[in-house]
């Protein structure tokens, strides 16, 4: 007999949860018939909080076990990595619905202290990621949303041929030309040592690594990177023309601060030059942006602030413009460090037509600064591209899947706590327990220094995703790897390695450079034709923005599936966050426009692998995954997506059409008859009763909701708020 | 009334010398009846040697002076660079004819030895060219050209999307990274100083520049390049694909053949590390190719040679295939540095799909080495170009002309006697005459450092030729420059200031660093779309080859016009040199196979200039240019060019043929009735008497032709051999 597949729903935070209320109960009724059980399982932040003081199970660490079962197939919804305010008001909310919760300890000193903030401390920042990503990454657009996307194309500016907007990259200098990488032989431990120019030598860190594990080190010269700033900046000047810069402090959170840092003290050289006692003295760091020195200007007196207001005043007379993240207000490129993520902002500007807008309010062009080659020189070829041949035209270009290395940490992903800045000119290096030297950079003080490690298991289970969806896919698939480049050198070889392990028939392969891959894929997307790319970690996260902003507008709509190595899958949702401020015009005013599409494209992906789960005996739940597909079609398609403005369709009226569609579409497939026979008169009830259920829920906007808990809602009242219609409750409750 | 212009035609030597004697009576006659002179001025190595001891005018002078008057209209055949060997076969000739000529003194003592050297060192080498081409340059391919290209398309091989070739270059350390430059700012002197460690100076070189000016530094790391070398032929080995290196030590005489040194001290690392000691006693220099070594091993004993052979067959089991110039003979690419020439050496690594001669005689993938960013990346371009979109076709591509900066030695074209190995590790500076220091560079000892020098009167000459050119041709000119590059940063800043001063109405302009400019062009080149590509100095030498071989299967058919700074013109024919083999030919069999084609191009040229210089007064000159060129096409379409063997259409019969062609389309043109009436019996003559011309040309061969010298020719003799028909030159005569 077929097995009995479960999928697990997490309960999150903030939109997504209060979404759940309404969505939940419509799949859970529908899949039941297909034999397939849905189960909640808490990850929001208030619940990884009851959890840590006993008052809950820890499904957190229940589904850090999970991930490791071949059963495994979770749909995680986006959850808060919060921070230390949010923790505390968390903790407040819950205190006050009764929990005996200690107060958050910022600076825990007795036993018991400590205790509690180490509790606390597994509550906050990015905790549920590193849990359950315990694979590579499967990321691409679901058909409903590409055919969508080329009935209804989004706009893209044109481009002029006589644009002189271009990506700018070091010439020397950067991680990109010092990387070195070894393939560790036997299971080890490494470390990272400083030697000074004396000889000393301080640890900087240790690590245990296995056979075949992939270790690279590389650093940046910020003298190096300081030139290349001061060299696009007058090349900005000279034509007429924006200086912007593209990094992704968000993501490599240690180096990247320091390198947008660096554009900080060159374009404002000026600043440093005429002011520098002054703005030590206050503690301004370039590194958090030049909204630090704002922050901080009231420490002097009021006419050292004039002086220094007016020398920002020259800087931005004499140098070139900077890119605007928000022009009306006047915030620069250089305003925070977070401001700019280069994987949207660069597709942003491709979509622009090249253009970016200026202090002005005006578009100009602009020098699109990428600092180093390993990512910049991807960004060039389709800048270039684009110059050429024009602006891409939505209802004809293939589709970019990717498949990314990200398991176990991969690669640039995990390299926060192996990136140094070494205290004075000297070497780094790294050694192995046996006292071998595996690599050793000579490095000047304040270089960014930077080490990862890729482990075997993740980087062949990546190879291993990739060739199997070629063969599901029937797309070409290629390795974006430089061989010339040292991390990629090893991985090339590890492939070599594998690929004769599958059988090939029919896997069309590749292994090309980045740049020479994005050609490569860009003839072939202008074709109208489908590539894998299958990329390392930050060309992953790089890339599985830019494609899917030109194919559909966003991002936000692509699937993200984490296959989990044990062989299950984690279905993610969501990349545009929890929505806070959808949340507060739900309780202000009664109307939430969060928009679950994602919960339904990841769903039909979760089916899927159900179905693979049964053993592939029971069709039943492909065929609910195939009539979801579409429906999700149909919704797209009649545009029952929730709209903005209180009074307009929500969330809660679109989940009354995913459903009706659903189960039209189970109704009119031939399939399985029996199943067809359940659905219709569900079909046929929703449809009669229409205007009644849209009015049933019409009905509740614009007043005020109380769902008794912001970060943990009473459930009575959350579910009340979330399911108003009656009659739309009882057709999916009797199902 | 119309100024009667005049054409210098050169008496050259060999085999377009022979030609000449045939062709020169028949357009001598053709245009006389346009009012046209054509003027025979001497430059071949003979007449130089002549001059300089007063037998004879001294030609060359003369046209060293007519270059800088607007009058200038000289069609420069191919004409001996001698060297010292083929100086001293010419004056033994000439003393065997009775002149009374010094012998060459080897190793010149006295006064009057060292006066007899000075004058035949002015005979040695390249000494035409450097007086002559007092202009920037024009090439392209003539319509005659590539009408007969688009009709019968060469063969061009199919490109595998699976190619594994690709362009390999420097990460860091090249030129291209450290180039420096500066615009001088008033007329001065400047030196170039290498400074030691302990701060000696020692004087390298002294030159005086004008205002305006563009001097250059740079410098290539040996250390860098040897690391480069090393990881791109454990690539090559890796991917089990050929290794092949690119230079140009021909042109870049002094530089390009030490970097092709130090690929043979990588590649052959090992024959260093087992037998450096011996190498170095018979004083085998790497920079000379292998044959270097081949020529000294017999002054070793023989097991000793024995030895050295079997490290070599070593190493050419455990290093990848080399490129093979010539895989019968076993001559590979680190044979000889002068073999392999990129400009030639890429293009015909893509007209053959991307594959090479590997030394077992079959073709593989291969790297293409090429280590300087400065020029490598365009060539990246266009290899990953036809990787993705496969093959040119040359019935539809478009066609790209060059403008070429080259007037008064610009750019790496000057730089031979500015490249220095610093002896020590040290920096090398260039100095005013008021002690500024210009620029300096830190260097380590073996370095290649190197200097140019780009007059401003040479580079504002050459964006006024480009501008003229985009309006004469209604092309979009595009100025290959990176603006993150030095030098060509202050080129940008010209091109900005000198266009504003043209009427610009109609001109599409463009300025993109190479790769881009070559990604630009292609995608119009594809199209079918012509393009300008405005170039430096080594770019320009490089696209002028590559394209016309896409093109036209070989670069020896295209156009090369000189117009000259001071307003006149200088045609260029004959890239393929001056053909000593077919003069062997003629001697022991009567049959020339030199084809006047390029001779014939160039005249149209010449004559449009005449045109002007007339005051576009005399329109009968155009009538004469514009049926030659028409008379071309013809010949090219009834393929009357000369055959290889003995007993086929010669030099001669390809005469008769263009006059014939010339004299019908003269005949038939209807603007001028009365160069028609003039015509119309010569027409009618050849085309009667075509039998009978072609069997007195066709009578004479098969047997030995006595012309009275090698280098200085009996007239009457060469005349007699190369004007064989009777009935023909009747004709001709009788115009």
């Amino acid at each position: 007999m077929a097995k009995r597949p479960t999928i697990i729903w997490t309960k999150v935070d903030e939109a997504p949860m209060l979404a759940t209320y309404s969505l939940l109960p419509i799949v859970r009724n529908f899949v039941k018939h297909a034999g397939v059980d849905v189960e909640l399982r808490d990850i929001s932040l208030a619940g990884r909080i009851l959890a840590q003081f006993g008052y809950q199970p820890d499904d957190l660490a229940y589904l850090g076990e999970l991930v490791w079962k071949p059963e495994a197939n979770i749909m995680k919804l986006p959850n808060i990595s919060a921070s230390v305010p949010q923790l505390i008001d968390a903790v407040k909310e819950l205190q006050s619905q009764g929990y005996d919760l200690p107060d958050f300890p910022e600076d825990p000193q007795t036993e018991e202290e400590k205790e509690i903030r180490a509790k606390y401390d597994k509550c906050i920042g990015s905790v549920v990621n590193p849990v359950l990503r315990q694979g590579n990454s499967d990321r691409r657009i679901a058909p409903p949303v590409k055919e969508y996307a080329k009935k209804h194309p989004h706009k893209l500016g044109e481009v002029s041929p006589k644009s002189e907007s271009y990506v700018a990259y070091m010439k020397s200098g950067d991680f990109y030309e010092h990387e070195k990488s070894v393939t560790i032989e036997k299971d080890t431990k490494i470390r990272w040592e400083f030697v000074d120019k004396n000889g000393n030598v301080t640890v900087l860190k240790e690590v245990e690594v296995g056979k075949g594990d992939v270790v690279d080190g590389t650093y940046m010269s910020r003298k190096k990177l300081r030139e290349f700033f001061d060299e696009v900046i007058r090349d900005a000047k000279e034509k007429g023309i924006l200086f912007s810069l593209h990094v992704k402090a968000t993501m490599m959170k240690v180096s990247d601060p320091v390198i947008f840092g660096d554009a900080i003290r060159v374009y404002y050289k000026k600043l440093f030059e005429k002011h520098g006692k002054e703005l030590e003295e206050i503690g301004f760091d370039p590194n958090k942006g030049l909204v630090d020195l704002e922050n901080k200007l009231s420490k002097l007196p009021p006419e050292k602030q004039e002086e220094i207001k007016k020398t920002i005043e020259e800087i931005y007379k004499e140098q070139p413009g900077l890119y605007m993240v928000d022009s009306d207000r006047g915030i620069t490129n250089l305003h925070r460090p977070n401001d700019v993520i280069i994987d949207n902002s660069v597709p942003s500007v491709i979509k622009n037509g090249l253009k970016a807008w200026g202090p002005d309010g005006n578009t100009y062009d602009c020098v699109i600064t990428v600092p180093d080659r390993s990512y910049a020189t991807m960004y060039s070829e389709i800048v270039e591209d684009v110059k050429v041949r024009g602006q891409f035209d939505p209802t004809k270009v293939g589709t970019v899947a990717n498949i990314g290395l990200m398991a176990m940490k991969a690669e640039e992903y995990g390299s926060h706590d192996k990136t140094f800045f070494p205290p004075d000119d000297g070497i780094i290096r790294i050694v192995d327990e046996d006292g071998n030297v595996l690599m050793e950079h000579e490095v000047e003080k304040g270089d960014i220094y930077r080490s990862c490690i890729t482990k075997d298991i993740a980087i062949r289970d990546w190879i291993k995703l990739a060739v199997t969806r070629a063969k599901e896919l029937k797309m070409p698939i290629v390795f974006w790897l430089d061989s010339l480049r040292a991390h990629d050198r090893e991985l090339i070889k590890k492939i070599r390695e594998e690929l004769p392990k599958y059988d090939l028939e029919g896997v069309e392969w590749y292994i090309k450079a980045p740049k020479d891959a994005m050609k490569f894929t860009l003839e072939r997307f202008r074709n109208g034709l489908d590539t894998i790319a299958v990329t390392g970690n930050v060309l992953r996260d790089y890339l599985t923005d830019l494609f899917p902003i030109i194919e559909v507008g966003t991002s936000a709509r692509a699937l993200s599936i984490v296959p989990l190595i044990a062989g299950g899958g984690l279905f993610e949702t969501g990349a545009g966050g929890s929505a806070p401020r959808h949340v507060q015009q739900f309780v202000k005013e009664g109307h939430l426009r969060w928009d679950s599409l994602g919960e339904f494209l990841a769903f039909v992906e979760a089916l899927k692998l159900a179905y693979k789960q049964s053993g592939e005996e029971n069709k039943r739940i492909l065929i609910m995954a195939d009539t979801l597909s579409k429906a999700v079609s149909r919704y797209l398609d009649t545009d029952k997506t929730p709209k903005r403005k209180v009074g307009q369709l929500d969330t809660r009226g679109s989940h009354y059409w995913l459903a009706r569609y659903w189960a039209e579409e189970l109704a009119n497939q031939t399939e399985d008859p029996e199943l067809a026979e359940i659905f219709k008169p569900v079909a046929q009830k929703l449809a009669e009763n229409e205007e009644k259920i849209l009015s049933e829920i019409a009905a509740t906007e614009g007043s005020p909701k109380d769902i008794g808990g912001y970060y943990h809602p009473d459930d009575a009242k959350a579910e009340a708020a979330m399911r108003p219609s009656k009659t739309f409750n009882e057709i999916i409750d009797n199902l």
